[in-house]
């Protein structure tokens, strides 16, 4: 017998096989219904469950992913992925980043391989993007950024590809985790040439993917994978980028989250910074020059190092503060902490994580507690 | 017998000899008594005219000029500057810029050197400044842009130094006229080593400073020169400029008086960018890559390009549109022009100098005249 969580997080897993990620339908249809309900629906075969504004088109949609849903074997799927060292989080999970649910479409679920936690790399990170054609001064330029930002513990979070993305990667492994984002499954090493690269994340940091096993990546995928980038952090640094580079859709999405938008500038004579000065000019960006820059843009929950506690206990939320005061230093459980404090469950994970990420609790083996003096 | 007009320009030409430019207080007592009084007064060491409002140390201050206006000779100063082939424009002078009666603290005259008219040419023009030290890349970029908004009758203004100010110049000058502003008398060619730069300069452009024949450069000078350069221009761009650039004293002033203020952006690795990353991350300067962002900026004056007339008459105010229809096609002075007009001097005069920035009148012997069609 499963339980309600878990049936809903089984069902998710496999509709990110068989519908794309991102689709506003779908998205509507896991609100309104569930995601038990809805994979139930489609395995069955039955017609789509009911709703107000249904998009023309849903009826031919809906026998797609019917279709679909009949190859899907849904014990090999999620056997698979842990044999492959790969987990499916679902918004109901403690790893998920609270950040995705503020998405207008979030996330079905979503996989993720690597020894880090999601949640807590994401809290306090920022997403360092550019062009795979990169000059050698955008990969210093982002090498740089990505090294100095880790040394302040700030994650960097980016996608796979060369250029930008992996000399980010490659400098912030060096003093910390970094997060990957994949627009193919977490088996697939999505440049080959990255896959000792990946090898190398996945030791404290993750790989992230919304889609299953064995998916290999077509151009609109990369489109819907930067929105995940954009959507997992609190701000997009784009370091270089040509007229119509990927990165500047990664941008618009960062800008459209209300995310802080950051472009760092170039010689203008550099066909590989034009994106970057378009969003100056525009002033959608700020002009950041490095990773300091990039501190002061996002303001004070970057500004506190994880291995120091915060200063002044005041910046706290009142819930948040309920919460730190029902941490018992010998530690709890995140439901017997939630109790103590008062407060529901979800509520009690979101402040533990901010927390934890100011260095005022720590985990556990009984959960969360106090830290231990130094 | 000199007329009112004669003496006052004649006593302006006297006080840039005895006061620092931009004297605040000088600036008012002009204001309040006029030039030729106050000269009068220091001639004959008689105290200070009242002045609501008089500064501290006035008394010593106004001691100090009157002594240096003891050894003034005033027809040795413009005999001297006229055979130098300088000449003094005053505010009453039709080619004293119009834009600087918009500054706190007026020239009280400017010397002028070359073919040029300093009053048109500043009216399409804008500043473009930088490090003494630039960089090549600088130096490339403030010649391409020079030599663009040149293309497009923009006239470039900058000061005399090497570096951008230089290459600006050199870049402007193989397609039009430029504007020179120096911290020292048009004389002395500061630095010796752009003797020619400034002799090409006066072919068809001027030279300007509010310093007397014979004054060498100090430090302090360029600064109140700095504020010239931005006075003179609808805008200012910055093209390279360290973090304590002289340049960066240009823009603040540029701000100060509502000029639009522009940065090019750099390499963040480059010291001589700096300056002008600081600019943008503080949003106080707008980014501009090349030529054209500049003359977007700059919006629609800019954009009209002086040999071809303007389209849209519409664009004129009231006051224009009537000296427009008093300007006969065979010519007339400005002061005829006026009365067909209905309207003073001094708006006629500026009224001229727009309809001349647009290619609307043209100068001519008699005066002005509707441009001869080609």
């Amino acid at each position: 017998m499963v339980s309600e969580r878990e049936a809903d997080a089984r069902a998710r897993a496999c509709l990110t096989v068989v519908a794309r990620p991102g689709d506003p339908w779908l998205g509507a249809l896991l609100e309104t219904h569930g995601a038990a309900r809805v994979w139930a629906d489609l395995r069955a075969k039955r017609p789509a469950p009911e709703l107000s504004g249904e998009k023309i088109g849903a009826e031919h949609t809906w026998r797609r992913w019917s279709t679909r849903a009949q190859r899907v074997d849904q014990d090999a799927l999620l056997g698979d992925s842990v044999e492959a060292g790969i987990r499916f989080v679902s918004p109901d999970d403690p790893e998920w980043p609270g950040r995705l649910s503020e998405d207008r479409v979030p996330p079905y679920g979503l996989w993720v391989r690597g020894e880090g936690d999601l949640r807590h790399l994401c809290l306090r990170s920022v997403a360092v993007v550019g062009a795979r054609s990169a000059t050698p001064y955008g990969e210093h330029v982002a090498s740089e950024m990505a090294y100095t930002l880790g040394e302040h513990s700030v994650v960097t979070v980016s996608g796979g590809a060369y250029g930008i993305d992996g000399a980010a990667h490659r400098a912030a492994i060096a003093v910390g985790a970094t997060v990957v984002v994949l627009a193919c499954g977490l088996d697939v090493d999505y440049p080959r040439g990255h896959a000792a690269l990946f090898a190398d994340v996945a030791r404290g940091g993750v790989l992230v993917s919304e889609r299953p096993l064995g998916t290999t990546p077509r151009a609109p995928d990369f489109l819907i994978r930067n929105r995940l980038i954009a959507a997992l952090t609190p701000g997009t640094v784009v370091v270089e980028a040509g007229r119509r580079s990927g990165a500047l859709n990664t941008a618009s999405h960062a800008t459209e989250m209300g995310r802080v938008l950051m472009a760092v500038p170039g010689p203008v004579t550099s066909a590989m910074s034009v994106g970057c000065h378009v969003l100056l000019r525009d002033r959608q960006a700020s002009c950041v020059t490095g990773a300091e820059d990039v501190l002061a843009q996002l303001g004070p929950l970057a500004q506190t190092p994880v291995d120091r506690p915060l200063r002044v206990e005041a910046d706290l939320s009142p819930e948040t503060s309920r919460v730190l005061a029902a941490v018992p230093r010998t530690g709890a459980g995140t439901a017997s902490i939630a109790l103590a404090a008062g407060g529901d469950l979800e509520g009690t994970m979101r402040a533990l994580g901010v927390l934890a990420a100011a260095g005022l609790v720590e985990r556990c083996p009984a959960g969360w507690r106090l830290p231990t003096p130094r």
